[in-house]
């Protein structure tokens, strides 16, 4: 039996998440310079609602979407309940910050945010993580962004990114195309300061065999929102140095295409793979804000090969698959030879 | 006890899908007048193999692919056993020629066409159907679809497109948009001859009403080969005089935004949908072949909506919900005054 959550916990992690739509949005207004969020409140008619918010055409996003919701209802989903069989029977709450970013210079990369939070009955649960996928990386990019992640968890827990890194890899993953989405970040779902940390049905996975060593892990609820807490707010010096390291690189009319061309991958995962968004197409979602996540442009290629040794095939053959990316002196000697360090 | 089928069962079917892929590849590029097809031929590791053609920027076509496969193994997957119990535990046989066409001119629509033919120890079953993407529909062009294709029904029996006609509305539908994918044509799967037409599981559905009212069916293996050979005959002659008529309408930068975005309804579908596609991509299809049918390129707009009496929402408003198409007078006289009838 898990120990209740503190009396005001909605309230809190609401504000919490509602802070993360409002900070995350100023930071990037003030990144783009000219672009301004737009808002729109909607209501659920099954209870609850949202705001979501959405930036066009500014000079360094061609889309960014911000959304909140504040969602309840009678019973959840299957899906779900398989997860968590305490929770059949209950009326569920849940609660949640997303959002993705479209930037147009293919040397920013795109990138995905979502910090959530489920309370059914007896049970409560913590989830969430940011995941980086560019589209022409450098691998000190790559190391900023994992630092600041790996120190936003390490504040609350010196293990836990040792589990909700390689979770990141194995579920931001598209395996008809045997390729990771991006360069991965953090992620974790069904945290309940309980048992392992590691809660995915894989048991063949590199994070079930780091979550093995970690071992049980006791958190407390004010642990797990400090996580969140810490990760959300990691989140902007993560991702805007990158862009204003980037942002005056000049790019091709080919560099361009290759974006557009990546861009069919993020929309291939979030549609095929993603399970919130395919639950909460297959329900009965705001359908608009979902896929809010999908590109403003996004192009297919038939029999598409980046050519031997290019910038374009070192995405693959490098980027898109699960590395230590901090320590491994191969690669970093391979990046300072090919020009994608820094 | 079905009846066997004929001994050079496999032999037949597989002439007549290659003489499809053939034909139609020949009828394309003839109508194209400048774009070619190019061929790869690939073998699946599991058994089989396929020949996939395609067409990259023609005159008329952005993209044409046409895929041809004949495919096997030693036990078909969980959702197909669950319809068709008695294939359990038995080697299969797969074939089929499908094809998706995305022109270049939003005044042609984009089609798709498919027929395969399934074999797996005492059970054997044809399936198939062609359905048509209009971006800006005209009454004349949605008629002359499926009467081609109601003629090809009809030459087998009169009451199959009853059935295969809303069975179509009921399979290309996109349940988190409440839209048709377009304007329908006709749609049959698990066809072996035996009890009712429609083989799908939704009860409430236009389809089943129909084929409780046609009633059980009994229909030779020569008779669904014939049901297959004159609906993939009937593709050209339902899809080039559309072109034809088409083909020289300018159109402004403005339609074509609106093409790109109803191309993302498409994608939609094809990923979260379709249950070829799914099924292709969570085993181990051959990726490329089965994203043949995504667009070149496609458009995503957080919050589109067509203005009121507009052309664009026309599209919405009329033709993704099925329709009795012929016969609708005042649905004809709407498309008269507003200059959408020819």
């Amino acid at each position: 039996m898990l120990k209740a959550p503190p009396k005001n916990s909605r309230e809190k992690i609401k504000n919490l998440l509602l802070d993360f739509q409002d900070n995350i949005c100023k930071g990037l207004e003030s990144s783009d310079g000219k672009g301004k969020f737009t808002e729109e409140s909607w209501r659920r008619k099954e209870g609850g609602g949202g705001r979501s918010r959405v930036l066009k055409n500014g000079s360094i996003f061609e889309q960014a979407g911000v959304n909140f919701s504040e969602v309840n209802g009678e019973e959840l989903p299957q899906s779900i309940i398989s997860q968590r069989p305490e929770a059949k029977g209950h009326k569920w709450f849940a609660t949640g910050t997303s959002m993705v970013l479209h930037p147009k210079n293919p040397f920013i990369p795109t990138v995905h945010l979502n910090y959530r939070y489920f309370e059914a009955g007896p049970v409560w649960w913590f989830g969430g993580g940011a995941d980086l996928t560019p589209f022409y990386p450098y691998l000190s990019d790559v190391r900023h962004f994992h630092k600041e992640h790996k120190n936003a968890c390490d504040k609350v827990h010196k293990d836990l990114h040792k589990v909700f890194k390689p979770w990141c890899d194995e579920y931001f993953f598209l395996k008809h195309r045997n390729e990771s989405r991006g360069i991965g970040g953090i992620f974790y779902d069904y945290q309940d300061g309980s048992g392992n940390l590691y809660k995915g049905n894989n048991q063949d996975s590199m994070a079930f065999e780091a979550s093995k060593k970690v071992g049980k892990l006791n958190l407390k609820w004010e642990e797990l929102f400090s996580l969140a807490e810490n990760c959300g707010k990691a989140f902007l010096p993560s991702y805007q140095p990158i862009i204003e390291k980037r942002m005056n690189q000049n790019f091709t009319e080919e560099q361009r295409k290759f974006q557009l061309y990546r861009r069919g991958r993020y929309v291939e995962f979030n549609l095929v793979w993603d399970r919130g968004t395919i639950f909460g197409l297959q329900t009965n979602g705001r359908t608009e804000s979902i896929l809010m996540s999908l590109p403003p442009l996004a192009r297919w290629e038939y029999g598409y090969k980046a050519k031997k040794g290019s910038r374009e095939e070192f995405l693959t053959s490098i980027f898109t698959k699960p590395q230590d990316w901090q320590k491994d002196l191969e690669l970093e000697k391979f990046c300072l030879a090919n020009n994608i360090f820094d």
